[in-house]
């Protein structure tokens, strides 16, 4: 199901065969929470060459709800969506939910933010839900572990999660899906290691990194990722959840990463904050009122091939849903390509090459 | 520059040659006030055969400004468009503003809506903004009578609006772009009749019935167009402003009127209401909850052709992006094809038998 078949340093090349067809690795998802990628249709999709992209459980369980997705026979129908779909467990959401959850063994209570109405799910309806969204990948659930935490709080919560793995796992019934177990632990070296053993004595389809990106320090996620790295089996896929700026991208590559998602490059396209080959740029600035140049000059997007950034400053200040459109399709053509870029680069073993040069661009 | 080629009653098939290209008759032209039709890109505007679009004098105007625009070599360029365009003259928009803006011969006072800076416009400016813009078709400087008004206000407001239009013709520099003068005078038909005389005296390349959609009763905007229809010369096009629904058009080209613009597609897209083969659709009902049928099953647009009620609805109250440019791609595909179809039954000698049909389609 997953086989890796170059290796530059740590960084890898793969293929995941999923029900859908088969991804090649390292991957970027587009995240598509409630079943669109924001402003984009999926012929968009298609032409930026996204493989894969995600829907979110807890807000398709909300809405549009599990009876009009029965009724669709599935998510990909309902969007029109016929390659892979990733969806996450919902674990991550409730967390956000902040003071409007409460975790108990049994599961998670949570107060929908739709309407208030409460809802009650459990490692079980987890999967549930998710194999009736027939998600090519789906993702056990899980307690996200808040940042700080102390050494107590953080293997207390580990622990309820890797049984909640546990119970995901006996609940798995579809064999044509594929099931991921998600690491946590914390900032936590010996309860990373657990929450590995645990999960890898289950046995799982591949594995996520969690509990990062939740308000730690950089340094602190990247050797929490690198640490997880090393001791997660070489031969299944390596998910590092909700990650990141393109540097995090390339860093956590070359620690053994294969997969990826993040809002980043939708969120910050629809914000007027851009990926380009030169840096980062953001389009409302006064500077680029006359400028004709594309937004980047390296860029066969749409956007780069057609306008200015200051007709895209224009539209963005005035508020045009075409510049959320169009800026939101130039960032995840720059994340994507970037993809493409660095699975060249180990393909011709010049990763440590690409890296420099990202590291040098990003933190100039 | 206008030539008509047939006739069916009164509704006529006519070409408009203009400085970027050829426009048969009769046309609708979608809005693109501020420099995109709202959610969409050029590309879909070809694909919908979309053969010209308008322009806002007063908004492009305040922002991006003519500074930008002279530096892109006029708004074709900017906003990366090379068919026809054709820009309103900012009358109607500063007739909105109501309190806003004061009127006195020489020409409109007004307060920008978006900083609050105090803007003079005279009719000689909006011809040099209109042709600094470098639009194919632009619109003299008029005042939108207010509805109701009485004859004497009309004929005071009309009478000011002809001298603004002798004065916008001898501001017209270039000679490549067309003019269009706008007949005023309320509900009143002596007070049309002295305008549309005024006018032609003048000599312009075309006209506009203004005035209309300003909240008058349906019957008095028809009767007041057949009205100018009849008295406009033949030999020139005839367009009615910011018109309208389905069902005006058909009636109003029955009547003889040559071209349209309306944000109603656009607008109501976003906002949820489709036009449809069978009538309109508020996408947001519960009943389209589980309808797996497209919002037109004759209807060829992206939207139709992919996705179904249930999935637009579901997009449409989660207020995804992606919502509102599927619907409006979907009312503009209608109007479009609309407009082709009346072309088909006008060259057929069958418009009365369409118009029929839709008079008994939108009424019901």
């Amino acid at each position: 199901m997953f086989k890796t078949f170059k290796e530059d340093g740590k960084a890898r090349l793969g293929e995941l065969t999923l029900k859908r067809g088969v991804v090649k690795t390292p991957i970027f998802m587009p995240v598509g929470t409630v079943g669109s990628v924001k402003t984009l249709v999926p012929s968009d999709l298609k032409d930026l060459q996204a493989e894969i992209i995600l829907g979110n459980t807890y807000h398709l369980y909300l809405r549009p709800g599990m009876d009009i997705i029965k009724h669709f026979g599935g998510l990909h129908k309902f969007i029109n969506w016929d390659r892979p779909i990733l969806t996450d467990s919902g674990g991550f959401q409730i967390f956000s939910l902040g003071k409007l959850r409460k975790i108990k063994e049994e599961g998670a209570s949570f107060q929908s933010h739709i309407d208030g109405r409460k809802i009650f799910l459990s490692p079980e309806l987890a999967v549930e839900i998710q194999e009736t969204l027939d998600a090519d990948i789906h993702m056990v659930l899980d307690e996200c572990t808040p940042y700080p935490a102390t050494h107590g709080e953080a293997k207390v919560s580990m622990q309820r999660s890797m049984r909640w793995a546990k119970r995901c796992r006996e609940a798995k019934a579809k064999s044509d899906l594929a099931q991921f177990g998600i690491v946590q632990g914390g900032m936590y070296e010996d309860l990373r290691l657990d929450s590995i053993k645990a999960l890898t004595d289950i046995d799982f389809e591949g594995y996520s990194i969690g509990g990062l990106s939740v308000g730690e320090p950089k340094p602190s996620m990247r050797t929490t990722t690198e640490f997880c790295c090393e001791h997660l089996p070489k031969d299944k896929p390596r998910y590092l959840m909700g990650v990141g700026t393109p540097l995090d991208i390339i860093e956590s590559i070359g620690m053994g990463v294969d997969m990826f998602d993040c809002v980043m490059p939708t969120r910050n396209g629809r914000n007027g904050t851009l990926f380009t080959s030169e840096g980062k740029i953001n389009i409302k600035n006064q500077k680029y009122a006359f400028d004709d140049s594309p937004l980047d000059p390296n860029c066969s997007c749409y956007t780069c091939q057609n306008f200015s950034r200051s007709y895209l400053r224009h539209l963005f200040v005035s508020k045009e849903l075409t510049a959320q459109r169009l800026l939101t399709l130039h960032n995840l053509t720059y994340y994507l390509k970037l993809i493409h870029d660095i699975r060249d680069a180990i393909e011709q073993g010049t990763f440590q090459d690409l890296l420099r040069h990202h590291r040098g661009l990003w933190k100039a």
